[in-house]
Order: C-alpha cells, then structure tokens, then sequence
C-alpha cells in the first residue's frame, strides 16, 4: 500500500533523552514501517566523546547493545568499534542517501554540525536548544531551511513548534502568546499557592526529580529564556540573548555559592515569597512564571494572573502555550501538558525523525 | 536555501469553507514558495455540480475570477470554461506530477473519489467526516495510506488528528480520551449554567451562526458522532455507526416536525434541562456533551463533570480534546479552542496540503 522508503539518522547524544529516543525507535521499527512506509536506519550514534558509526548502517543488534553498555556506564569510545569522535561529519560516506542529524544533546557548539548537515543536504531534528537560543544569525541560518525540526527544544513532545508553524505556513498572523514552560518553576509555585514554604518546595522538586541536581540550573530561569528566545524568534522578533531577560528566583548573588550553602540561604526567600503569593492570592489570582509574546516585543517573569484564567489554573509541573492569533482573535488555541521528561521529549524528536523522513 | 517543488491540488467543494480555503492559498502563495519551496497549483475547482480544470493548471487569476463569480452566486458549470462534474478523476492527464486531492465539501459519495485518487498514487485531504464516518472497511482502506489527512474532519484548525498520529506513530499507546467536540452544544450548555432556559439558549445559537439554520442538526447529535466515530478507529476500535450511538438533545419524535413546529415544541425542554442543570451545580458539577474513548470502547452523551476539571471550564463554543496514554498517564496532553468556522477549519485543510505536498 506504501512506498517504502530508507531514511538514515545521526544520533548525537546518549543521555536520558537520547536513550530514550534509541529505546523509542528499536521499539517502533515494525510499526512505524507499517504505518508510514519508512525503514530509520542508524547510521551513526555519539555521545560526548565517542562514535559507533557504520556506512551501511548499525544493525538493531549493535545498537542494542551500545544502549545497553552505555547504560552500564561505558562510553561509546570505550565500546567494541568505538571511536573517538571529532566535531564535524567527514566520517559519513559522500553519498549517504536521506540523512536527518538528530541532536538531543545539551551541549554548546552543535551549531556547527547542524549547519554542516544542510549544507550537505541533509535534515536536522534538534532537541538541543542552544544552536537556535544563541546568535540570531544562527537562529535565522537554520530555521531558513523547512528541513530544520525542533519540536522538543520547547514544550518537549507537546506539538508547540509545529502549530506555530503550521499557522505561520497558512498565512494566519501570531498577535499574542502566553506560555508556562518550566514544570519545575510551575510545581514550585504550585506548591506556594497551597501554603508550602519557598524552601520545602524547592527541595521537593528536588527529591521528585522535576529540579534539576543543582535547583539553579531551574531557578535561575535560563531554560525559561532559552525557550522564549525560540518563541519569539519564530514569529520573527530579531532579538538576541540580551533582549529577552528573564527575572531569576533568587538573588544573583548566590550563584558564587557551592550548593550547600545556597540550599542554606534558600529560607530567607520563605517570608517574601510567601507575602508575594498572599498578596495575589487575596485579589483571586496566584503567581506564575510566564513567557509572553506579542507583537511589540516579548518579555518573560514572574506574573500576578487571575486564578480562573487558563494558566492560574495550572497545577504542578503542567505547562501551557495559548496563541492569539487573526484567526484564533477571540477564542485561543491552547495546548497543555508535561512539558518536560525524557519519554515525552523523546517522542517530540521521534515524532520529528518521521515527518522529515517522509519528506526527505 | 530549499528544494522547490511543485505540487497540484483538486479540489471539491466552493463552500464556505472551501472558498476561505481557496482565499488562504491565494493570498499564501509566495510566502509558501519563501517558508517551504512549495508552489501549489490548482489542477481543477468542482462545486457540487460543476468543474473548472486546466491540465496545466489554473491561473491564481482564473482562480481569482471563479472565487468571486461563485460568491456572486454563479456556480461553476455556469462559469467561463465551466463543466458539468463527472463522478470521477477521468478528467485529469494521466501524468499529473504529485496531486493532492481536497474533499472540502460536506457531500456523500467522496468516498470513491478519495479512493480513486490513492489508487492513482495521489494524495487526499478530507475536511469531509462523511467519507471515514461510513462503514468501517472504508475508513480502512482511506486511512491505510500514510498520504491521505484529515485534520479538519475533527476539531477543525486544532492539532488533534496529526498528535494522535504522532502519538501512534511513534509508539504511545492511547489509555483514554476526552473530548467536547460541539461547539454549539458547548454554548447552549453554557448559557444553561448562566441560567438561560434551554429554548433561548437554542434561540441564541441560531442568531449567532453557532448553530446551523435547523438547529436539530446541531442537537441530534450526529456530527458529534461522526467525529466520536473517526477518534475511535483511529484508535484501533473496529467500530461501525450503529456501535456508537449518541444521545440527541431532544425526543426524536420531533424529527418530523416542521423547523417553525420544532421551534415552537423546544419551551418544554426547558424545566428538564434547567433541573437537570440545577442539579449538577447544587453539587459542584455541571453538563458537558462529551466524547469518551478508552480501550474498551467509545461513547458519547451528556454527562455531569466537575465544574473546576478542564471539561467544566470550558466557555461558550470552546472545543476541547484530552489525551491520556501510556507516555502521557498522570498528566495528560490537552488541546483547546475553537473546533469549528470557516477559516480555521480550511487553515486545517491547508496545513494538510502542505505537509503533504512536502511529502509528495
């Protein structure tokens, strides 16, 4: 009933995510044959340091294997053909067929090897977020190209990207947007809002594994930005990483403070940000850390919003995007959900792997 | 920067939605070419009995003139170059290049026209329900192709049938979905909760254009459950019509009736409905018409939800999907907003049209 059709993949990253996404597609390749005609070949797997690749692609087997022995902590350079790996794509055979690059790594520098890849031809998934949250010049030079797919940079797998893109591609103007992107800042506040301490709700996300090991890492908002860098270069905002700051939760003067004692000072946070959300919540709203876009310019902070409206009515790690646009003016289009976790982010790349593969 | 590509479109149906479709793709050509290297052509125009069709193409001029002829009231066939509508493609060249087939009418019968087009190797995109909401074999053989779309069957413009198939697709296994897909059952149970009799809720949906001009089309519940139907067998349920009933929102002895009768016969309704309504809200509750699906079967009616879940908040026309799969189980992926009216549905049908042309 299908054509069938041969699409090989790059995989740089073997961290939760890129396990995942490996794990994902070892599991879906009967299926996915089935469903849309395509055969995903792996063509080369990297982590930080280290490179299985094969010109005729690794078999099921050996990336069995490879996920298996990186789970039990040995890198790719260390496995059986492992190799060390370089920072371009020379290693790949001229004439590779159908190639997409996947970059679900969280590194600085990918940028230069998405580049490489259209250069040759070939497509680019990333869930990497920092080659389009850097200069806009990078942003621009990748995005120019329909063969660029970052679903999971934002939102992880919920389907934010390609909405945007999809009323975008029709010609519908983006006169607003609204967004929680952060699950760890949203549980947190969350957890104000039912009473809890700045501090407790801190170390819970923690312990739940939301927060990152160093809370920081969250709370500093340097994801939120990223993220918002991403949205508004979409609708075509030429802002640079200066423009669009982001109100961090904490005093930037702990950032010089070893973990320990910032988990220490975090208690002087309690009072005000216990008096903040009273505040809001005696006029009938609560806080939240919002991402918003509009045509003038896009900001991101901590925002007083009515408890009834879609994004004070958020609970825990759930995030949330509403587009206003023409043709959504008076009644918005929202998507909600987890925003984070390796599965779901995972499925954002997969999901992305499948679409470019059948263009390809 | 991109490939260019040509693609061909067919499309059936000069309708409100079929003429805001045909405005998006002329007023959209050039940023297509920019955004994605497509250029979309028009192959041929029908309407319900007529057909303009250059084996080159329409000119966006001709195109423009037929736009504006058929919203003066001239139908195709009568039209310079126009022709009485076959039943089939035979009127297409044998070597079309890639064509994408558009059912944007509201027609029986498309079902072999969409057939005939995937059996020549071109692509379909349906806004039409009718032709997956048939008999079960049908909706089989259509949606067996990874190039045929329907977006905009379900929800209109919203994401909902291109998530599931990302879902599917990438191997998420669907435990329970929720959906209010109504939304002109969505307002009138909206202005039952404000206290509006049922009668003039009925009334009002009229004069706003929620409703169609016999409001029984709305109330029967029938498109309801075409949309039930097609979530259904997208999720693996081997569902015919009749293993799907829905509850019609008034005594279906009313059928017969005459649209003035009918109106007159609707003030009886409205001491049920306000005490039914009553009823809900005396204990934190109110009435959603509500599509549910889980893996041991699909429903659909008018149910007591809670007023604070995401089903309960809706407002007025808002339509409103909730997914729960194994990848999504604590928290769900939910999309909202506007699941119907003519520019959003054809921005659906468009996207359609160029993810497939992409693909082509």
């Amino acid at each position: 009933m299908h054509r069938q059709k041969r699409v090989y993949v790059v995989q740089y990253g073997l961290g939760l995510v890129g396990r995942a996404l490996l794990r994902q597609m070892l599991a879906g390749r009967e299926r996915l044959r089935e469903r849309t005609g395509l055969e995903v070949t792996h063509l080369a797997l990297a982590d930080s340091r280290g490179l299985l690749a094969d010109g005729h692609g690794l078999s099921p087997e050996a990336l069995s294997q490879a996920l298996a022995a990186k789970e039990r902590g040995t890198d790719l350079a260390h496995q059986p053909g492992g190799q060390p790996r370089g920072e371009d794509l020379s290693f790949l055979p001229p004439e590779a067929g159908p190639v997409v690059v996947v970059d679900v790594t969280a590194a600085d520098g990918m940028d230069s090897i998405a580049l490489e890849a259209l250069s040759r031809g070939y497509a680019v998934v990333l869930a990497n977020k920092r080659p389009l949250a850097g200069p806009l010049a990078t942003f621009r030079r990748l995005t120019a190209s329909p063969f660029v797919r970052f679903e999971a940079t934002v939102g992880a797998g919920l389907p934010w990207i390609e909405t945007l893109h999809h009323l975008l591609d029709t010609g519908d103007r983006v006169l607003r947007l609204e967004a929680a992107v952060s699950g760890t800042i949203g549980y947190i506040l969350g957890q104000l809002e039912a009473g809890v301490r700045f501090s407790a709700a801190v170390r819970e996300a923690c312990v739940r594994g939301y927060a990152e090991p160093d809370p920081r890492d969250d709370l500093a908002a340097a994801d939120v930005r990223r993220k918002a860098l991403i949205l508004a270069r979409m609708l075509g905002q030429a802002l640079e990483w200066d423009g669009l700051p982001a109100e961090p939760l904490y005093p930037r003067a702990w950032d010089t403070l070893d973990l320990p004692a910032f988990m220490d000072e975090l208690p002087a946070l309690d009072r005000p940000y216990a008096e903040r959300m009273s505040a809001a919540l005696a006029v009938g709203q609560t806080l939240r850390y919002v991402v918003e876009i509009g045509e003038g310019g896009a900001g991101c902070g901590l925002h007083q919003v009515t408890r009834d409206s879609s994004l004070g009515a958020l609970r825990g790690p759930t995030c949330l995007l509403t587009i206003w646009t023409e043709r959504y003016a008076s009644d918005p289009l929202t998507i909600s959900g987890p925003g984070a976790g390796a599965e779901v982010t995972a499925a954002g790349v997969y999901a992305d792997i499948i679409a470019l593969g059948r263009e390809l």
